[in-house]
């Protein structure tokens, strides 16, 4: 029974230390989600639910890794950004990525009955995770790029396809078929002709998916300043995002958050880079607040 | 919004292919988890709830990926050996890490009333998870003992430990200094004498841990063979266990499953390297086998 | 010019430790070899000054480094195996890798005028390395294999081709033209019938390439006996090789060397799977011991 | 004899990619280098001969590899920095650093005569080579001052100690203790009183090292603009090295040389910081270009 003569296996464990210096990114992907989608009864082409769940697990998530400066999800994937700095777990890769996949899994699946309520969960979901180095600022902006162009061009794909066989009774290979060839105008042409959509009014949570945000905000009743992750349904391609929220890539002290005036005309809010959720921001922004009553540090 | 532009981020993701021909093992560790046992009043020094919650993932995990062919468990760790010649996910170990981890989570919440009924879960619980190659069978083989010589250490020290604070009203600190230098005759001698308690009688699931593998079992009605996965609490570090289950090592097509026959004397039962759970084989068997259902190829 | 303050970039340094309990294969390449030996005079199809400097060189590697346990050489590449169980530079991939390749590279140089007298060495020559490990025996074996394969195949090819070439006055073109689509018998019968050349009585060390290993030998005048390392140009496929070296694979002392007995018939010599050098083996043996001289440890 | 059977064997050959954007440094250490000194009689504490010949070695180098766009030598080390842009050999490590390696060693043993004209080369040297990246122009600038503060350190020392050994006949334990716990300061005192020498007015070769970097050089006899290397011995750490030559950091084109006017004030030309080889810069200049002949594209 000597536990020594095995533990040389330790040895076999590998050194897995992220270069410094650079951008962690972990990105979640659900395996096999349309599946669990049509199981489960998602709404097409966007479910609400099955969005603001996700962002309340990677809330779970970025309450818990301080280091995490930014989130952003769309669809059945939610992107982490560790600040290059960050020394948590000496930049181990694997754990790293193994403890933010299993507590967004698990607090996926705890979180479920808040969101989808009568809808029993059938079984539980599983999720893959990897790790991506970006040595610059510009490489991270890029790659955050290349996740919010993707939403544009699925969600846009999406609405078109799903008015189709929804609206129009189409097979979904007949809105396939519609579809081919069309590039973005075509389908903005075709959700108004046809449907009378016009696809910028559509909630910016589909368009822009959701970026979290670690903000200062006033907490009743004295208005203490707290840290609250707070969800933007915004650009990032753009500059504006970054000019307004210079903390993130300056790696600088958390910054207070300054709600949008509520009786600016409506306008002005619309081309505000930084609104709160769409329809209800309040009640979005609270949903989410409750996950942050675990306020451990790590 | 040209996607292309941004593809090129693509690139940073590296190639982490697992060398061919190992052993692949995952171990999943519960972080943080003797606050997560305080809080949610898990039994000193064992929870049997908590182990049955922790095989019953496991088996889920392994429902999923039939190329897992051995788990073996104990506290709040559980441990994945993945066939040497498996080509799952092309032997990418985050895929092969991240997969398997986040449904040993999300399964764990998912399954967490069947074991502890009326006691809410409080937060979503957290696991880190390595991945670490074996060439040979020899090393997979210490491995496994140097984990099950692990259980072995933690029990017999934490059964003392927490006798002498649940029985004979010791502080922890008492009774850790009470056991300071002691090795494993003296602890089996005190907890003999003084509480009256035959170590080796103690149920084997808390000394041996708990070792899942694939078997073909009649199933009723008509007794046709399917592959279950059943838990065993015996030896791994002698060679009976190998020699009874050779498809393991020798990546063989399953094995029939034969149960310790009813009749035979207790003292025979006792002896066989592969008895059923302790107290409630069938039981036990029929729990895990429920998580079954989902037969799901990869 | 504090230094300290920069002394946090070694911590990009990452670790490359080789897996324990693995062959490590190191094979080294020769880049732009065909214009090295346009531009030097090599002879076609083989060059025997080339392929000895190389066995050198490789000699010079293999007498610095005493965890390598075997060399393979053909044409312009040569394999270094190092014992499973070495700790030399605590296995860490670059170190083996740079020190093997530079100390070839720079032997391959230090060595030129002893084999290719009056032709002088033109340029520096230039060689990459790789680093390949192997969990099992078998898969050792089957690398070797597989080079060893390689070298009959090009050989094979190669010897057609430029008797065609040479002493046919074929073009390159005409050559690859009528080579093209043969199979092995093919070009066997081509070099009989139209060269009266048999292939299998072609030089061993063109056919088989070079195998370096480690034997103890009586030396002169005591006949004590030292570690010296010999050429072998014999079939490493099948399993007679490593039946008479079984201290290769088996990791033991290493074994005497008894020299194929002069007064036996041709016959037997020919067959037997180790022979010396084929035209002049205590020539070329003594050759490669002058290499011997600096018997430094690692 | 079937090749297909063995191939397999490619499979364990792993991926090593450098990640994109980053600047990869390669530096390459001589091995048990004190005693090759010892054994060619270098002289103390600096042979210019033998950091000539380092320096035509990693002349050969860049040469060879125009993605290299800077060189660094001192002692016995060299470092080569390839462009964070380099697509060589698809940045996979193991070939970036071997080539340079092995490159490097050939060159050092085929130029030895030209540096050590009578003295004999004893035996082929030994490097090793290691890959680091560094994600930021700050970070590769932090390792270059690494260095180059390094050879400050390292040489002050080395003044001093062979002063006191050399000139004074002080043993070698006598010298080291006499320099135990100095400072910089004090060695630099101890340099002028006691042996009436101005540390900095010693040869910036010894004081800073050899900056190889390429520049457009006007050739004779039409005075066309080639691109050259051309060493410096100035300060990397300040800034002015690097305003001097933007087109290194960013990623330009060569830029022209300019070599600083001959008709200047000494003191002037002293400042510089960019000047060229400190006694006779032509004649090094050109001895360096020697190695510039076989213009080779990669």
């Amino acid at each position: 029974m000597a536990k020594s003569k095995y533990e040389y296996v330790k040895n076999f464990e590998l050194d897995d230390t992220c270069l410094p210096n650079c951008w962690i990114v972990i990105r979640i992907d659900g395996r096999s989600f349309q599946r669990f989608a049509d199981i489960h009864g998602y709404v097409k082409p966007n479910d609400i639910r099955g969005l603001n769940l996700m962002s309340r697990a990677a809330t779970c998530v970025m309450d818990e890794f301080r280091d995490i400066c930014l989130g952003y999800g769309q669809s059945d994937e939610f992107t982490f950004v560790f600040r290059k700095d960050t020394n948590l777990f000496n930049r181990r890769a694997s754990k790293l990525m193994s403890t933010v996949n299993s507590l967004f899994a698990s607090s996926f699946v705890f979180n479920w009955n808040s969101y989808f309520g009568p809808i029993r969960l059938q079984y539980p979901p599983c999720f893959d995770a990897r790790v991506v180095l970006y040595p610059t600022d510009k490489n991270l902006r890029d790659y955050l790029s290349w996740r919010q162009a993707d939403v544009h061009i699925n969600n846009l794909y999406n609405t078109a396809f799903w008015s189709l066989v929804l609206k129009k009774g189409f097979t979904n290979a007949q809105a396939e078929e519609r579809l081919k060839g069309t590039v973005a105008s075509d389908k903005n042409e075709l959700l108004f002709s046809e449907f009378g959509l016009n696809y910028n009014n559509e909630p910016a949570v589909y368009r822009k998916g959701t970026i979290l945000i670690r903000k200062l905000c006033k907490q009743p009743p004295e208005g203490k300043l707290r840290p609250i992750i707070l969800p933007f349904f915004t650009d990032m391609i753009g500059d504006s995002f970054w000019k307004e929220h210079p903390e993130i890539l300056g790696l600088k002290s958390l910054a207070i958050y300054h709600p949008p005036s509520e009786d600016l005309p409506n306008e002005t809010n619309k081309k505000s880079s930084s609104p709160p959720a769409p329809k209800n921001p309040k009640h979005e922004a609270e949903k989410l607040q409750t996950g942050h009553k675990r306020q451990k540090k790590v």
